[in-house]
């Protein structure tokens, strides 16, 4: 296992694009739809691999095997799969108690819950796959526009940038045999790289979303479809030059209509000492999912987002998937391992409609409840169902805003055990265009660790430092009490 | 309330065929598909209802708001929905413990289980919906051949028997306003009844299985639908005349494979003192399967099926729907009320295939992880997913038939405070025509009163009966242990 040559450098930072903003620099990737993000030394075989793996590790969560090849073949030259990891460190902390699942029964099952003293809430099933529910009234009107007004003061951030051209030139060193790309892009093996297959399980937009038409026009640029079938053979695809791609990037500057994520985001602290309304709705969410308060304590502060007219995000997962060379953003402080890949672990998402939206702006679900999931037929006939901006009518599941509804749902399968085992793809969501006004939600998400080791090993450190008042050593965002004591007159 | 009018009567033997044969008085319906069995004293309203009801009923799990309208038509004159039932008798036995639940996590995840000392088997997951999975090697090959002969030993009488000549006769007796039951059966509400509505909804045949082209046949026969386009409007519905049904009936004599189901079986004690392989069996269901010891060992004995070449079993399922007014099969000893609606109550099936079939005989789920359930797109376009005669093939899940193996799954949905909810209808399930050789399977159910109350009643009841030696008060099938001391020579 050569995984040492993977080793994680915070500090680079044309490596690691959400670290430029310092405040977010131990938060979860907030970038683009917070996915794997592997850390790498930039030197030999791992520079060269860097580029490949984070070139389709940008949606790894839609091409799992296929980065989990490039990962196994770059980092031990081909050999076996990566060996489990074990937790490092100091002695291992007792097994975290099993986390609870709410039963979803089946769809528009009703179950009344008790999240505030004075009443009652209704959850109701909206699917099984994944396994998703709404309560109207989770928040009321006055607690909405105050969070608004919150991440107003603070300031909202794009919530996607497009790579810098250090990035860029990174892409142009690059030496696959094109033969073995090829047959990794070859998902259903017929010899020939269909514009599905591309779409599917590559990113070579890195960042701008593909069509069927962009990708057309990336062919047409490198002259790597003459016959202008949409199909590459082998022939083809091996004449391609990524020189050639790197010119027609530069060329084509992408509109924020054509990124993967299009609004802005700031995080509001939640921790002791923030807003009581903040707190409160912690305490709602703790209630609400039944879960460990010390699980849903140190989870990711909450997330506002703004879309504005034309806004939209395309569909991806919340959490990446389940490797063993897999690490946690939230529990990375507590490992003194090399990182290969670091992904956002949240095995809840809890998501409020902050205002009532004009037009447009509904959360699509696009597989709720299919029979299967194949992620190749997810783009199907040059209909991509994870496109936002154009076929949300033809998702499984839309869930139109309300204000001070919440919806939520879980992002892991069980594993049997108690704890999170596999991501569920069919939690695959994400926010229609709004065709009118401005939309404004948030996210609570609540981190767990696959690792139930690692997961008690992070509480147990939480809660050491919190003893010793080492404040520095925690979170980042544990740290953002600014607004704490916050009069809002609304 | 009219209920009083619907009342038990043991000894009439032209309401319920299965009582003919003594041995089978105590035992769950074991005729057809075991379905709901409604008991009456034919007289006024009740035995003018009761052809109704009992005519519906035979597939009451197809056309469960039907039958549930056209009893409360009935008992109570148009009333409204009958008052919940209260568990009656002695002072309520303390509540049962939650009942255990395995996880299916994904379609296709496997767990590992201990069911016997000496090695391990594997449950993999076939379904979610219904929750079904299969275990590999469950019994041995020389258990599935015991289990074969001590059926044979026991003989095997028909699954399913034709309504009696008295029954023929009540149903000439049948006065219901065509405009009524023209509104029940117009599921669409389109003032029309298409063939899907008249073959999803109800079972004129009352044991023969209905195809498009019998109901054509019936239609011509009553002269109902002169523009024969197998759609009656209300005037070709109230033109029809039921006696001339009974005499197309009566010409049209049924052949086995035009019954719902088509094979042979028998019952097999598994309680104290039977044969060490059955009770060992129950033992490894009870641990595969982690409900309590009384609820497994109060539960019905095993049943043992053969189906020749052509033998079938359209698609049903193996519980009644969950109303106010039913009763359980196995619980109903404990209750002195009147029962109008009397079902099994089976929480599991275990299916043990016993033999490889050379030909057919599949397990068919016609709509298993179906996205949604909708009964009237069981049947379209002529094309009636339910019929394992004809189209089997067009069901999403099929399980073939593997010596040894065992699919179990449950029939009804959770309630969410640990015990069962509604009938799972994505449960359905059917087995395909045997097209050559012979089908052996046995079936363990777990029976569970969806009432937690009459349950627990139940299991007191049972306990102190036990306690007193009152063998005599235990289900019939409690007392066949004339095989238990067998030595068989396979």
């Amino acid at each position: 296992m050569a995984a040492a040559g993977l080793r994680p450098e915070a500090g680079s930072p044309q490596w690691a694009p959400a670290e430029r903003d310092p405040a977010a620099a131990a938060r979860p990737a907030d970038g683009e739809d917070a996915p794997v993000r592997p850390l790498c030394k930039p030197r030999g075989i791992c520079s060269r691999a860097y580029f490949l793996v984070l070139m389709v590790l940008v949606h790894l969560y839609l091409g799992n095997v296929l980065a989990l090849l490039l990962f196994v073949h770059y980092s031990d030259g081909g050999g076996g799969p990566a060996a489990p990891r074990r937790a490092p460190g100091p002695p291992p902390a007792p097994a975290p108690a099993p986390l609870a699942r709410l039963e979803g029964i089946k769809v528009g099952h009703e179950q009344k819950v008790q999240l505030v003293a004075d009443r009652d809430h209704l959850v109701r099933t909206l699917s099984l796959k994944p396994l998703l529910f709404e309560v109207p009234g989770f928040l009321r009107d006055e607690e909405c526009r105050l969070i608004v007004h919150l991440a107003q003061m603070k300031g909202l951030q794009p919530s996607q940038l497009l790579p810098t051209e250090e990035f860029e030139e990174a892409m142009g060193a690059v030496q696959l045999h094109p033969l073995d790309l090829f047959r990794l892009l070859d998902r259903n093996h017929d010899g020939r790289l269909q514009l599905g297959e591309v779409l599917a399980q590559t990113r070579l937009g890195s960042g701008r979303w593909m069509t069927p038409e962009t990708v057309q026009e990336m062919y047409a640029a490198m002259k790597a479809d003459p016959d202008g079938d949409g199909v590459l053979s082998l022939q083809e695809f091996a004449a391609m030059d990524l020189r050639d791609l790197r010119t027609f990037m530069k060329r084509h500057r992408a509109e924020s209509g054509e990124l993967v994520r299009n609004s802005h985001h700031t995080w509001l602290y939640q921790g002791e000492g923030a807003h009581h309304v903040m707190r409160s709705i912690r305490q709602r969410v703790l209630r609400l999912t039944r879960l460990p308060a010390e699980v849903v304590e140190l989870s990711e502060p909450m997330q506002v987002v703004r879309y504005g007219e034309g806004g939209h995000y395309h569909a991806h997962v919340d959490s990446g998937p389940v490797y063993p060379e897999t690490i946690c953003s939230h529990t990375k402080l507590v490992t003194n391992e090399s990182v290969p890949f670091e992904t956002s672990c949240r095995y809840v998402t809890v998501l409020f409609y902050l205002n009532n939206v004009t037009g447009g702006g509904e959360t699509v679900f696009p597989v709720a409840d299919n029979r299967t999931y194949d992620e190749t037929s997810l783009v199907q006939d040059g209909v991509d169902l994870r496109d936002t901006r154009r076929h949300c009518d033809k998702g499984n599941l839309r869930v139109r805003p309300q204000q001070g509804t919440a919806v939520f749902w879980y992002n892991y399968l069980p594993d049997g055990q108690g704890w999170v085992g596999d991501v569920d793809e069919y939690s695959l969501h994400g926010g229609c265009v709004v065709t009118r006004g401005t939309k404004w939600i948030a996210n609570n998400w609540i981190n767990v660790d696959p690792s139930r080791a690692r997961q008690a090993l992070y509480q147990q450190e939480m809660a050491r430092l919190a003893r010793e008042g080492a404040a520095d050593a925690q979170p980042e965002w544990a740290l953002d009490r600014a607004y704490g004591d916050a009069r809002v007159e609304l």
